[in-house]
């Protein structure tokens, strides 16, 4: 089956094993026919790991052709050592590609604190180029505890967005990257491709918390070739909008743990910002995530998370949805039929809307449930 | 047993069934013989208990003589209402007890969106002018599901310092209120009380997380009716910081579903509020928490909290220890005995010391692990 990454105009990928997880794909290629413009965001974490310095001094001239993806091994700090394994398998991987150094980005995902087994990572790199196919299997080779692969796609008229994630399954205490990486073979410059996978990631990857802990490891890239030639950028962008939603809520439903996908919409804030903090809040708070995980109607945890986000409001204007089930008016409760709200929560998927009644501004953000399994992935597996 | 409350010089308490509760005590009394200088602090959501907006008014004049608290309803989200009940249960409280309903400080814990059961809470309260005493068990009386009572005591020459605290158990969803109420018979002005309290609580409570999830009925209060005369302010601010951290401490043992308190400390930061953002980054994290419940030294964690305090620091002149044991050294790892450092683990209480070799500020940070019963609690048992 040909690959999210495949389906894109002059773009290959690989997936393969290299050793450095035990007999699991963990060396994933993604290459472009011709050089791309291409954009990058990155964990906010102030701890940072190797390949991020390595892939943002790279793609300083906008431009790339190449991503190298390993997991098992996150490369976070590893001090100077790490720098050099980076540049190191950026070097190998050009030589086989035939391509310049500068142009092969580099994403790691894995445990921190440890080496990246450079030795495997070169032996796994030769001969690349003729490995690479329109079906070559990246999505898997990134994942590490997840427990599927992540792909979304979409086409604008001739154009394809193919874009493939990774994220929120923990086995390894330390592992906790989300990375995705986005292609498409429209032709936008690198000033377009930057400002439009900022939009993108603040609506979708950034709108969403799995356990609230930023890895230090996280990357989003957008690589486009121009092969499929011009599109129009509003058409582009709320496909590239759907595409990173899609992969978000993928990484949602398959954290740690998770039961099921929280998406809380919050409705006529009073501005963006606030809309943000108070969807966020909601999405990130324990509490609300374990009586979710119990199908509890508690919307009293609901109402403390938004006044918990730092955002300004009225609580007697606040009206609460689950569903379309009305559970607060004005702050206060109303009568609701309780057997009904809890057959609304024990779906896979549960849609809170909280409305402001402050505003224009509405926000949406993603997360999921809380379940003991959550807390033995990372307690009960020692390092 | 004369209670913490009792001690104080002039100083009676009472614990008593009202009825809020099946057969639980869920009223407590502090009654002081003379009018007293007080004080407050408060939560920080946004969303407050309608019992807050009556104390802050009532001790506008910095004077109070009583705290009436009860358990089992928090009065938030109850809207005018609420806010009636809360003055009428001071003014019920002023006559049984002969002073102006001004000087009847309310704080109520519990379910959120209930209204209080005003007719039990009158009940309740007539007659409780004969029942206070040395020994009333007002530290019970204010537990929600809490395993144990929280005290604690000083003394300072002739002056006693008595705190009772609850906070940190939860069986019923929508309950989560950390309540302190600190009494003294040493002479402060209320400006000194205000600034000192101040303090103290930055130190201890404000330094303290379960589960980050900050209540809406939150407060501490500082109650001094002068009756040991004067004491030095210095030696006054020590005993006050001891008394808040050790019910702070005593909060994070019971937390809910904690095997262990993790106690963190950040030593030479760079200033003050960077050592409290890092100390306070690693002890909310779950993955370090999760961490520390399984006894497993993934030190990456703490790292990455480190990086996500949003304090600036150079992550390669970082020093980590477990107890005494040298983990990290200028942000690599250092080869460690993982058999002891699993036994340093294992213990009731951990220390985690985090040097940042950046300066000379120092701060500690108090909570606890999260283990498989803290999902339990907080999604099995339903509304």
């Amino acid at each position: 089956m040909t690959s999210a990454i495949g389906l894109v105009k002059g773009m290959k990928a690989l997936g393969k094993k290299c050793g450095i997880k035990k007999d699991k794909p963990d060396m994933g290629i993604i290459f472009s026919e011709k050089p791309c413009n291409a954009t990058a965001v990155y964990t906010s974490n102030s701890v940072k790991g190797a390949p991020l310095y390595v892939t943002k001094e790279h793609l300083k001239n906008g431009k790339a052709q190449a991503i190298v993806i390993t997991s098992g091994v996150a490369n976070v700090c590893t001090g100077k050592k790490g720098i050099e394994d980076a540049i190191e398998t950026s070097k190998y991987a050009a030589k086989e590609l035939g391509i310049n150094y500068n142009d092969v980005l580099i994403a790691s995902t894995g445990i921190i604190g440890h080496y990246l087994p450079m030795e495997r990572i070169r032996e796994g790199l030769s001969g690349i180029k003729e490995e690479l196919s329109k079906d070559g299997n990246v999505a898997e080779a990134i994942l590490t505890t997840d427990s599927c692969k992540k792909e979304a796609v979409r086409k604008i008229g001739n154009c394809t967005i193919g874009g493939i994630a990774k994220g929120s399954g923990m086995v390894h205490p330390n592992m906790a990257t989300m990375l995705a990486f986005i292609c498409t073979d429209a032709d936008f410059s690198h000033d377009e491709l930057k400002a439009m996978l900022k939009e993108s990631v603040n609506k979708s990857f950034n709108m969403l918390s799995v356990d609230m802990d930023t890895s230090t490891s996280d990357m989003c890239i957008l690589m486009a070739n121009g092969m499929a030639g011009k599109v129009a950028r509003e058409k582009f962008q709320k496909a590239l909008d759907e595409v990173c939603i899609e992969l978000a809520k993928k990484i949602a439903s398959d954290g740690e743990g998770a039961t099921k996908i929280i998406e809380v919409q919050v409705k006529n804030a009073a501005d963006m910002e606030s809309a943000k903090k108070l969807a966020k809040s909601v999405v990130c708070s324990n509490l609300v995530k374990c009586a979710v995980y119990g199908n509890d109607p508690n919307w009293g945890r609901i109402l403390c998370a938004l006044g918990n986000s730092g955002a300004d409001f009225d609580e007697y204007k606040v009206d609460l949805y689950y569903g379309n089930i009305s559970i607060v008016k004005n702050g206060v409760r109303v009568g609701f039929d309780y057997k009904k709200v809890k057959e609304v929560m024990a779906k896979e998927e549960l849609k809170i809307t909280v409305d402001m009644k402050s505003g224009k501004e509405s926000a949406i953000a993603y997360g999921c449930d809380m379940s003991e399994e959550y807390v033995k992935e990372n307690s009960l597996y020692s390092t």
